[in-house]
């Protein structure tokens, strides 16, 4: 796995009872994933000769993220390297215009948009759509970075300065955010996971509800096809999330992730198969594992950091506070607002389970924020 | 963790998530965990020099079998370092007669038992019971070796020719054997996990079936109360396993485990806090997770290795056939008779489930069979 973050670190989890002998090539040693696998590798990812020398050890090479330049990931495969994804899929999860474009001639129900350069081409798509204007980044935003909602001109000004190639998107009046993620292997073969809500404060994630409370079961079977269409015809191994909107319209496309991804991390507990082993059997071409959930009520939600560094006491209260509460730390320092962590809450496995979605977000938002920054803060 | 067998390399599977700093002694570098976790040492436990070298890179040092010398466990005692469980404690898991009389002494129903040095002593406690007559190696035994059923003199004699320090106990008929995992902190905070049936051939565990189908309320309680008992009074800090014969008299206390133990992995799928992250938990004084089972049946089965050692297309086979199976691979060359892993199989999370016991153990018993040799052999 190219890239030593978070999720190479809970992939090499799932790698471990499979028997699969996982590599990593991170940025550093202390990286998330290079701190618990053996003999993880350090490399530039941008660099062709370090990622060429990685490959030589490996059977599929697959990623963290979506950074790894497309003419690099065009040689690895014309060198012989088995990539999964493969390159002409991951370049729809690198450049958000040519992403578009392509969803466009699929059919994919997706935001008005256009690629933009110049303020006049801002203030013609405002025109003709409404401030605000969404403006991403074409390439290289994560986690709402590269992501900017205009109000104004002047705002759409500030953004234009940073000389970053750029789309404009309509801003969509939703009613809440959904996620559908599904494998598909090799063989293609295809797997779904429930369609989950993910709750977003300043275009970050902060929390999944699986599966997303009160959602039509057409919607979810909508959202699931969507998804499943995306990965076939763009080619994808592996695992896809695909973030939608849902509106009184239907259903929006609103971002793609071709790698396991925050809104599917409720699954290490509540599916059968969690998305890190399935995203392995995927790339490795396995047969793919029952993605049923376990329970029938999860919610996860993200850990950001205060300005105490000492987790470890917090960590304890956590415990104490809430015996059912899945721990997950990724090995970072307690930096403020960097994502650290997430925690999980299952509802009871079998029968009624009383207080529902409100119960479960309660302990589990009491938990992450009492244990990035010492402050309980519930629902 | 001294030791770098399976318990380990699971132990280190739960120790990523809670950000644990997770070290290994093993005897080699091909050793189960020692495959999987960065910068596992290499040494010998029954060398109190390796053992004191490791000892001063840790802040509390457990283990993942009973073996190492008494004598070792008390010089590290003495020279401050914190060994969860204590060596008193161990000494109970590690020399059957010393347990014998310890469990008398808390009056802890257990078979009936005698030292034996002599083929005399063999055949006065035999006219007093009867034969067969079970010869164990006081201490050194596990998974059925240093455990001799003897149905006549001239086979206890054999036995007797080994050397070892032996016991002789009477031969239990039972309905069937049972085992009862509990935790215990040093702040004595308990829990307690479903009792369980194991299903043993040749005195080595093929089956786990947790909850043990049908048991009564009131046996399974007693059970629990016994074991919970046990840990107190031997101060056992960490998991604690005990194992059981359910007879028509009652129960009697066959065996000690104060480790993560076989008859516990289903917990990894099947319980909200597997075993090994309880068993650290426990073992650094952190408040205990909830045990609770996440299905209402869960069926494991040991994967003993055939004469093929290409274990790759038949692991392939048995995820084809069988989507909801969870496999455990140990990193171990296949051997005939091996125990090279083990499966889990649980039944749905919620309302009705069919098949029930039968079908789940059929499920698990073909894929451990084919995994392991390549013939399907269900229940």
């Amino acid at each position: 796995m190219v890239g030593g973050g978070q999720l190479a670190r809970m992939t090499y989890q799932a790698a471990i009872p499979l028997g699969i002998r996982f590599r990593v090539l991170a940025d550093s040693p202390a990286d998330s994933a290079a701190q618990v696998v053996p003999g993880a590798e350090v490399g530039d990812y941008h660099s062709l000769d370090d990622l060429l020398a990685f490959a030589r050890g490996c059977d599929v090479l697959t990623f963290d993220h979506e950074h790894v330049p497309g003419e690099h990931l065009a040689t690895l495969a014309d060198a012989g390297v088995t990539l999964a994804p493969g390159g002409g899929a991951l370049r729809y999860a690198q450049d958000k215009l040519a992403m578009r474009e392509e969803l466009g001639r699929l059919g994919v129900p997706c935001p008005r948009y256009t690629p933009v350069a110049t303020l006049d081409e801002v203030a013609a798509f405002a025109a003709a759509t409404c401030w605000p204007v969404v403006l991403k980044a074409v390439s290289g935003g994560y986690d709402g970075r590269g992501v900017w909602v205009c109000e104004s001109a002047e705002q759409a000004a500030r953004v234009l300065a940073h000389g970053v190639a750029l789309l404009a998107e309509e801003h969509v009046s939703f009613g809440r955010e959904l996620a559908a993620v599904v494998a598909r292997s090799s063989h293609r073969q295809g797997a779904t996971y429930p369609v989950v809500q993910t709750v977003q404060r300043d275009g970050v994630c902060h929390e999944v509800l699986a599966p997303a409370p009160g959602l039509a079961p057409a919607v979810a079977e909508e959202a699931q096809r969507l998804a499943l269409t995306i990965a076939d015809r763009l080619g994808v191994t592996g695992l896809l999330a695909v973030e939608l909107f849902e509106t009184d319209g239907g259903l929006l496309v609103n971002e793609l992730a071709m790698r396991p991804h925050n809104s599917g991390h409720w699954t290490i507990e509540g599916a059968r198969t969690s998305q890190f082993e399935q995203h392995l059997r995927a790339v490795l071409d396995l047969p793919l594992g029952e993605p049923q959930p376990t329970a029938p009520q999860v919610v996860m939600a993200n850990v950001f950091g205060g300005t105490d560094p000492d987790l470890y006491s917090r960590f304890t209260h956590v415990m104490a506070a809430d015996p059912g509460v899945k721990v997950h730390l990724y090995g970072k320092a307690v930096r403020p607002g960097r994502k650290i962590g997430h925690v999980t809450v299952l509802g009871p496995a079998t029968g009624d389970w009383g207080g529902g979605t409100a119960d479960l977000r309660d302990r589990a938002l009491r938990a992450a924020s009492y244990l990035g920054t010492g402050q309980e803060q519930g629902l």
